[in-house]
């Protein structure tokens, strides 16, 4: 049976009807993958209600489930008998809000009942991040040994996602960043058709979806020892230990900033707070990007059942770069990894 | 030179500051691919402010062009010389739109400028449409030939993104879409585990991204011949003249609802019309899915410079479905294709 969420949501936001359309809050609800749709709940229930493109695969997957599924017609005349609504304001454009403005509707957010629910993760779901994170851990096993010099960036990527794909992935959850030489040190780096040489750094960020729930890891290798990197082996080894500082310190009840905090002052301390550039890291789920945000300004609370990257990193412009990032879960108080390749420091 | 359209988008508004964060609006105004930053441009010119994770690309990449780069501090600060500001209404937040007008500032829409400027394609976008059909098409050809009978439709997809990032595209322009048998009556199937068998009808809905700009095409085989396809044979036939009319019959000048009829009544004729359940075609660039649409209720306005799609498709439920999908300009007030792989009905 499909997972749903529907009166899980309706039951926390306690509006007389929920209205939601956001993609990956309808993913959420609803267990399925649409581009275009509406879940309405009330006191007597759900109704996804779409198009012709999504309507047969709807009504196969929902069978049975507490979602029944009808054909969208007209959004005035489906809200006609309620007179408040609730819907996730944070991700509703402007005309959106104003129509339902039009309609006379008393509008409610729904985004903090979405944000608790989906920032805890159940057993099904962290059992899809689990497998999304395995098939990248294998694939990127299987990748490292066909890495070869002259290969462009582009290449390897292109290795790499076929080999989540061919593992299950049903693709990835975010553009691949593959990164060689200099191009490792910009953080967002965009995958070209630079070539490996010897001696290079190689940088390679990505993840991949399985069941509409994301993976997100981060690794940084030598392709070959010039015996001209003693600097960066220092700041891979301070990296590193920032990184597993925050799988030991971090615990239930820290808040973001906290978190963040514990990778921060490290690598101030060894001298590289300046090159940690962004924050440590952010929640995963549906979305490859959300709740919790683990920053230096961040006032989220991190609570057992929630899955984030831990993912510090130091970029030295025009030099190289480096990031070591795992996605991890709170679990009894404590981090355990989901992602589960070498993180010590390995020359292809 | 990186080709920007800053200046061209601030002419076209004519307000007295044009403000830009969408990312699809972002890429065309700066030619560079990012995840955060605003344009704000005015009569003294444009400055693209973003965050580090993208300033040391972004000022490389935009050196000595029309813009100039600066780290994101505060959308207050750099608001406060206005009175009156232009931004993409249609692609606003509330949260977004409520926080400008709590800067006291007069709000325009810049939607209609966008839509103009973007979906006539300049010569540079046009290139990189054709390198990304082109790309697609090369994949294709190349992946029929490793179709085999037990391939998951996931290995099929995999092959083929594989083969389409080797041959250059940075990524697809959606989720690859491989439906064998009754998988194929789904218009949107979500590519799974169902592995193919002979006599199957094997449907391939993909696209890829070169430059940031996408590719889209569908195609139909049959996979091997059963001999129980006369159905199908027939339907195939009908659906390819509809493509094939489309192409001979648009015109510029043409409304998107009268592109649509075109097709449309043909496959009606033919006793398929039921069966023909969504839009003929949709405008393509830096996104998959944008203006022009060409539909049943479309009043957009067909003109030269514009790509779209030209895809008529029938689905019998259950059964099987076929569409054919290619990537079209109008030139010279003709529909002229930019996919370039066979459409004849091919048995695998």
């Amino acid at each position: 049976m499909i997972q749903t969420n529907a009166s899980k949501i309706y039951n926390l936001v306690g509006a007389e009807t929920v209205l939601t359309e956001a993609t990956d809050l309808r993913k959420y609800i609803t267990g399925i993958s649409t581009s275009f749709g509406y879940v309405l709940s009330d006191k007597n229930g759900s109704v996804f209600y779409t198009d012709t493109r999504y309507l047969e695969g709807a009504v196969k997957a929902l069978q049975g489930s507490e979602i029944s599924v009808k054909k969208f017609e007209s959004l005035e005349d489906i809200l006609k008998p309620y007179k408040q609504i609730a819907i996730p304001v944070s991700k509703t454009l402007y005309k959106d809000y104003k129509k339902l403005q039009s309609f006379n509707l008393e509008i409610l957010d729904s985004t903090p009942a979405f944000v608790s629910a989906m920032s805890h993760k159940e057993d099904y779901e962290l059992n899809l991040i689990k497998s999304a994170c395995s098939i990248a851990d294998k694939a990127l096993v299987s990748l490292l040994g066909s890495i070869k010099e002259g290969m462009s960036e582009n290449e390897v990527a292109a290795q790499l996602e076929y080999l989540m794909r061919k593992n299950g992935a049903s693709g990835t959850s975010f553009e691949t960043i593959v990164a060689f030489g200099e191009n490792s040190s910009v953080p967002h780096h965009e995958t070209g058709m630079r070539k490996l040489k010897f001696g290079d750094v190689i940088l390679i960020d990505y993840g991949c979806k399985y069941g509409g729930y994301c993976s997100d890891c981060t690794r940084t290798y030598l392709f070959g020892d010039d015996k001209k990197h003693e600097d960066f082996k220092k700041a891979y080894a301070s990296v590193l230990q920032a990184h597993n500082l925050v799988k030991e310190k971090v615990i239930s009840g820290m808040t973001g900033s906290e978190a963040d905090a514990v990778a921060r002052e490290y690598l101030k301390e060894q001298g590289l707070g300046q090159y940690f550039t962004h924050a440590l890291g952010h929640g995963i789920g549906i979305n490859v990007h959300e709740f919790p945000t683990l920053s230096p300004k961040s006032s989220d609370v991190l609570l057992n059942g929630m899955v984030f990257s831990d993912e510090p990193g130091v970029y030295l412009e025009g030099k190289y770069g480096i990031r070591i990032e795992d996605s991890v879960t709170l679990s009894d108080d404590r981090v355990l990894s989901l992602t589960d390749t070498d993180r010590k420091l390995t020359v292809l």
